[in-house]
């Protein structure tokens, strides 16, 4: 049977997660493919620590050259994580005329413009469906099955820790803080959490689905990033009373020529699928033209989960070397010439609905003043709740706005915080219920 | 620019979609492609009828072999449904070398094997991805980018017209036959609705997805098969009086070197995912050995989503062809030669929780034959319910029972069935809530 030799660069958890897959399920894979799948080296600092899985002699090595120079292998894993080295590793092995298979969200996110470029230049394939949503197969299926459509929106709960978070502030009516030291204790936020509670891994997986919906390159600096920090236990009960749950949701929308793309706490009707989606899990909704909303959901993260999407794209990879060609599909699904230039659209021009905590003091004639203001910006008021009323002292006063402006919602929030009834600035919360 | 030429056989409603979004998104598919798809020819009985699309003069006929035959053309669309004469129009494209894509469940579930063979000899792929779940890419995603992982548990809502009847009936407390009859003057049921409410529809599906996540060959015929039409209003009721939904299921599981294939309203609890599938949309959940439990929503049948899916399985071949390749993958992502016979366990053998529902006069004792009969075949008693009470006059008594085998269910309402003090036949409902 013909073999087909992998280079890994990167023995962590997810490498250690391929290994796991590759040995365990090597027959069922020589049975679609008709190639045998061999890890040929595996490259990383550390190549002493046991990882639990059997590695035939002569396999591991720190140098990394010995993957990324290699003749006899086509098919380079970089499953290290982060820009660098990782940037200059994918790259030379492109140069080198491997294709590669990544689960590298920052990486592309910021570089995948460069690394594109040259994987056109040398012909090669660059696969990444571990990039998004661990497991769940979204990225093939926009390139695959679903590519005759043209995407109007793409909705995400695509990180995996603020998702865990969020559902147990709601579940337990816990602060945001208290949460996340338990879920550090409990290994499902990192000693140093920014980049997931900051919006800033989903703000990467985002913009790497926009390129694919849209045919577009987008900056993930370009993408509107806010983070769960500020949300508290008295909006997600607030959020509760009107019917809907809080999720960092990623936003991409297309309007003609521009995009909008966003990654903030979002409000969402509790009867929404994505509402649902708890815990670690992730689940990405998209609209076609044609193929209308179609929802994927599985598990957002994990070993195996994203070892099953690496090869995944290993497989995708050797059928076309077991065909006999080197690439059948560019890395976004478009022709490298095809991908456009779409501008995103100023924060300020997007609309929607807004949620508003207002800390104010209990007085006759502050409600007028606050939604006096609200007026004067052209937001009108679906609804509003002053539940505790405590006279001469501060107390929340929430409002439901209809449709509004961005730039608008915020010119008067400016207004209102200047007020000498506020005591504390403002806490905003988009609201996203426009189901199709 | 390279044109590929396709061949269509039926233009009804979803040869008129695929006309649609071929001609809509035909610069978006040529971004993608680096070729131009062009429909060449397109039969049908009927060539007269005004579709709505505009169509090429000269492209239309009323003879099957200017597609079948015709050297131009390397992709044959079949969208005329049923067995006869898709099957023969099929295995002749075929045999001329054709690639097939096909949106035809019952022809795959009757005469797959011998038009995977056929394609094996002349090394042409068959690709239908519209058979199952209308839009929602998921046979793509098995034999895609999930192809590394061993499936244990497919479960799927696979057939639009029974979700809407048992959503409506939810909703509505109404019975079958009243929704039926709405359904069917909306246009959400066929005039004869047999294929549909009776499973079968279901149970064609459930053979392909089989088919695809255990490499095997299952014949539609050996898949236990119930209907929909034995769900009365009262057993929604009950259902959810325990917190659980009626589904029609679609169900395969992988015990070893056997399978559970089978197909039957089912109880699944109201938090599970598949219980928000509502109306005429689809869902399937999978799970495999790495990326764990994955859940794909969607349309499950419609002009537009159906052309979408149909249109994706042409892009794929039509890649291949871009690429300078024959056959990439064979039909079921096993290769031919791999693909194995599994047996599938009798019905008898399977284990599951059930809820039944008893007609029994209401008098002292009654509970306790029927409670003792149960207990002589094995089966345990989870929860009872008699809410309506009225001495002397039939009542219905509702029990929930622990796993036990079905042949000991069986068996049991053999026997109780026959007592004096039940009046009708007793209505069993299986329930599903393993949620792993």
């Amino acid at each position: 049977m013909k073999e087909i030799k992998i280079g890994l660069v990167g023995f962590g958890t997810i490498g250690t997660g391929v290994v796991k897959l590759l040995s365990a399920n090597s027959q069922l894979i020589e049975e679609k493919l008709g190639a045998r799948l061999v890890l040929h080296k595996i490259a990383d600092l550390d190549i002493t620590s046991d990882r639990g899985v059997a590695i035939a002699p002569g396999t591991l090595t720190t140098n990394v050259d010995e993957v990324l120079l290699n003749p006899e292998i086509p098919v380079v894993l970089e499953l290290i994580g982060g820009y660098e080295p990782a940037r200059t590793f994918v790259l030379k092995a492109i140069e080198n005329g491997k294709h590669v298979v990544t689960a590298n969200k920052a990486l592309l996110a910021v570089h995948g413009e460069e690394i594109y470029a040259a994987a056109a230049r040398k012909g090669v394939e660059v696969l990444y469906e571990a990039a998004v949503g661990g497991g769940i197969p979204v990225l093939s299926a926009i390139k695959g099955n679903m590519a005759g459509n043209h995407f109007t929106t793409v909705l995400g709960i695509l990180n995996g820790t603020c998702n865990y978070i969020l559902t147990k502030m709601t579940q337990e009516g816990a602060d945001f803080g208290e949460v996340l030291k338990k879920a550090q204790e409990l290994g499902y936020a990192e000693a140093d959490p920014t980049f997931d509670v900051e919006g800033i891994d989903t703000a990467h997986k985002l913009s790497i689905l926009l390129s694919l919906c849209f045919g577009t390159r987008i900056s993930f600096k370009d993408i509107y990033t806010e983070g769960i920090c500020a949300i508290s236990a008295i909006d997600i009960n607030f959020a509760r009373d009107f019917g809907y749950k809080i999720k960092l949701l990623a936003i991409g929308k297309r309007n003609g020529d521009r995009i909008e793309a966003r990654v903030h706490p979002t409000m969402i009707p509790v009867n929404y699928p994505l509402a649902d989606v708890h815990g670690a899990f992730n689940a990405i909704r998209l609209t076609g033209d044609f193929v209308g909303p179609v929802m994927l959901y599985g598990r957002g993260a994990g070993m195996e989960p994203t070892a099953s999407a690496v090869v995944g794209d290993v497989i995708d990879v050797a059928r076309n070397l077991v065909a006999g060609i080197q690439r059948r599909c560019a890395p976004l699904g478009y022709l490298d010439g095809s991908v456009k230039t779409l501008q995103i659209k100023p924060t300020g021009e997007v609309i929607s609905k807004y949620y508003i905590r207002f800390s104010a003091v209990d007085k006759p004639g502050v409600l007028a003043r606050i939604s006096g203001a609200l007026g004067r910006h052209d937001i009108s008021i679906e609804s509003m709740v002053q539940s505790a009323r405590k006279a001469g002292e501060t107390v929340p006063i929430v409002i439901m706005t209809h449709e509004a402006k961005e730039a608008n919602i915020t010119a008067a929030l400016v207004e209102i915080d200047s007020f000498d009834i506020i005591s504390e600035r403002s806490n905003l919360i988009r609201v996203e219920n426009n189901l199709e």
